[in-house]
């Protein structure tokens, strides 16, 4: 079973970020700057009843990753430890495809200000759903391979790759 | 800002479900029949790992969703509530990307064991990523606008529109 179908999507709008030709060195949460999903005009309606959800899922299109993919990854932060790819969040996968959970600050037309994500600017959006306590809040999920010694925040870097100050 | 960009993705498995050409009827959790995520061989390695989660994401393609994409919908059981297409997880979107979090049961070889999840059998799967608890789980989510008096499994079918005797 090797499927070759092939499928097609289009971005619903745009990520903005701080985050133009590097990724991000600090803690995101921490950092002031404006995060704004702008979503293509025509969806504009499609927004209604949004703001009263305090987190949503944004879907989209990692469209500035090296695109080598390797089955498996060493993440720097880990001792050389060697995990499966899809073990890892790491952006260099077969669909790059990336999820994050932001906070919704407000909505303002086609605007959503958001809490920080670690996306460079300009990424492609490429769906929103809303975060829906009982369906997504998994309070017994676990850390799997990965340290939990470390603070959330850290722990979000480290896990999505990214380089930062110790 | 009207992004016309096309992004393609090729299905990186298949997910096996109980459902070839109804919908569920029945509360997935309290289903006892098999759910197989199917990963193409040539990924397996990437599998390295996962188990050590208790929960993980599946990114699939909504291939069987009628098309038509409305920007406001009524969901059924709402009382005639209409609420914006993001401020749902109806399938019928501008992109039909699905999300759901499922149990890991085991894994053997290429094949990921897990919890019930509404969907068609064969549905393509496009990625797999780990649920982590600090990062995935926000124990301060709300229900937005959803009344939070239904049950949980009767919420997702609500929530979904997966029809369902009451």
């Amino acid at each position: 079973m090797e499927n070759k179908q092939e499928i097609i999507f289009e971005p619903i709008g745009i990520i903005h970020t701080p985050y133009i030709n590097e990724a991000p060195y600090q803690p995101v949460a921490n950092d002031t700057k404006e995060f704004i999903v702008e979503l293509n005009r025509k969806y504009v309606d499609g927004l209604k009843n949004l703001e009263e959800f305090k987190f949503i899922y944004l879907i989209f299109y990692l469209d500035k990753v090296n695109r080598k993919v390797e089955m498996n990854i060493k993440p720097p932060w880990a001792d050389g430890k060697e995990v499966g790819l899809f073990s890892s969040r790491s952006p260099n996968r077969p669909n790059p495809i990336g999820l994050s959970i932001v906070k919704i600050k407000k909505i303002v037309g086609n605007k959503i200000y958001t809490s920080g994500v670690d996306l460079f600017n300009g990424t492609p959006l490429l769906d929103i759903k809303p975060y829906i306590k009982d369906l997504d809040s998994k309070s017994d999920a676990n850390y799997g391979w990965i340290n939990n010694s470390e603070d959330e925040e850290h722990l979000a870097l480290h896990i999505k790759g990214i380089p930062h100050s110790h």
